[in-house]
C-alpha cells in the first residue's frame, strides 16, 4: 500500500513516520510512504503556493494551481483509489474507515494549512473528506498522519502479533477491560484477585464484565 | 503553559513539535513542551518499561514504577493542573476541552504504547482520560500532539492573526463557507461572482448561507 502526502510542511512529518510500527511497516515493504513538499510544485517565482482569500477576511488560502500540479504528476504516475483532503469539514474517522481504507492500493492525502485550500481542489480533485475530530489543528499534517497510523497498522503483517490488534478497543464493540501488570502489590494498590488466579474462564468473565461495565459508563453510545 | 509528555518514544515527537505554530509558540516563550523518555525512569538493570499482563492475553503492559518514577520528579518541581492519559477509552476531545486546556499553566500528558498502561497508573495519578477519535492508533504519540497543537494555538499571543483563529470551524457552531483565491477562472471552474462583487454585505450574507447549507448536508448533529 502506498501513501503520497502533499503538504507545505514536510519535515513536520519526518519523525512519526521514522520510528515505530510506520517505519517496520516500510521496512518490510509492506506500506510505502512518500512525503511531498507542495511548494517544489508552485508555478511562480516567488514559490507561493497561498494567496489573499476572494470576497476578503483574515487568512491566506492555498491556491489550486501547485496542488494540481503535484496530483496530476502522481497521477500520471499509477492509479490511485482515493485523494484524501484532511478538513475539520469531513467525515468523522473511524475505524469502520479505517478497515476500508487498508484495504486500498494507493492513496493521496492533501494537508491543508492556514486559512484553508481552494474549493475548486475539493470539487475537482478530491473523492473524501476526512476529519479526525470536532477540534481545529493548526494544519492537515498530524491528522494525515493519524490516518496512515490507523490504517497501516490494520494491513495484514505489519503487526507482530495479529491478535492484539484484533483485541483492541473499538475493533470489537466494547472497551477494554483493565489490564495489569507487576507487581502484584504496588504501594498498596493491589492487581483483582481473579487475575491471579489462573481460572481461565473466571478471567475471561471478569474481563467481559469489566469491559461492559466500562462501556456502559463511559461510552454508552457504542451499546446502542 | 507548560507541557510535559511521557513517551517510550520521544524521537517520534520531534519534528511535530519544531515546526509551524509549536515552533513559533515555543520560541516566543508562551509553550513549553519538554517530551521525556519513559525509559530513562525504568528502574531495573534492562532498562524495560514493559511486562506481561496479569490474567494472560497477547500484548505487553506498560508498568507502574516508570510512570510513577517520572511523575513524581515532576510533581516535586511544581504544580500540575492536570495528568492527562491519552488513551480510545477516554472522553472525546473537542473545542470546548481544548479551549479548557488553553487556560492551564501545568499539564503532563503520558502516551501509551503496547497493549496499555497497568490500570493503577490511571487510577491513582491520572486526572483526565482524553480520546482523539474512535480509532485505534500504535500509541498515544500522535494524539499527545494533537492536544498540544489544538490547546496551544488557542493561548493569546500565538496566532499571528487572533480572528483568523475565531473565524475557525467549530469555533462558530457553522462550518466554513468555501472560499477561493486566484485565479477567478481555472480550466473553466469559476470563482462564485459574488465574492469578486466587492459587496460587502452581499458576501457576508453569501458566505453565511453557504456555511449553513454545508453544515446542515455535513454535520446536522452541531445545529441540534
Amino acid at each position: 500500500m502506498r501513501f503520497d502526502i502533499i503538504t507545505v510542511l514536510p519535515a513536520l512529518l519526518e519523525s512519526p513516520f521514522a520510528h515505530s510500527i510506520l517505519q517496520r511497516a516500510q521496512k518490510k515493504g509492506i506500506a510505502e510512504i512518500v512525503v511531498h513538499n507542495l511548494r517544489d510544485y508552485a508555478t511562480n517565482k516567488q514559490k507561493s503556493v497561498d494567496d489573499y482569500q476572494y470576497g476578503g477576511g483574515s487568512g491566506m488560502v492555498m491556491s489550486i494551481e501547485p496542488f494540481a500540479a503535484c496530483i496530476e504528476k502522481l497521477q500520471a504516475e499509477r492509479e490511485y483509489d482515493e485523494i484524501i483532503f484532511m478538513s475539520p469539514d469531513g467525515v468523522t474517522l473511524n475505524q469502520t474507515t479505517a478497515n476500508e481504507l487498508s484495504g486500498k492500493k494507493n492513496i493521496i492525502i492533501l494537508c491543508g494549512h492556514y486559512k484553508g485550500i481552494d474549493q475548486r481542489i475539493r470539487d475537482v480533485f478530491v473523492t473524501r473528506e476526512i476529519s479526525v475530530g470536532d477540534y481545529v489543528l493548526s494544519g492537515g499534517e498530524l491528522p494525515a498522519a493519524i490516518v496512515v497510523d490507523a490504517v497501516v497498522r490494520l494491513i495484514p503483517g505489519v503487526l507482530n502479533d495479529e491478535t492484539s490488534a484484533l483485541s483492541d478497543s473499538f475493533q470489537g464493540e466494547l472497551l477494554d477491560a483493565p489490564i495489569y501488570t507487576r507487581p502484584a502489590d504496588w504501594r498498596g494498590h493491589k492487581v483483582p484477585d481473579v487475575l491471579l488466579s489462573g481460572h481461565e474462564a473466571k478471567i475471561n468473565e471478569w474481563r467481559h464484565d469489566e469491559a461492559l461495565q466500562r462501556t456502559k459508563t463511559r461510552r454508552p453510545d457504542l451499546l446502542e
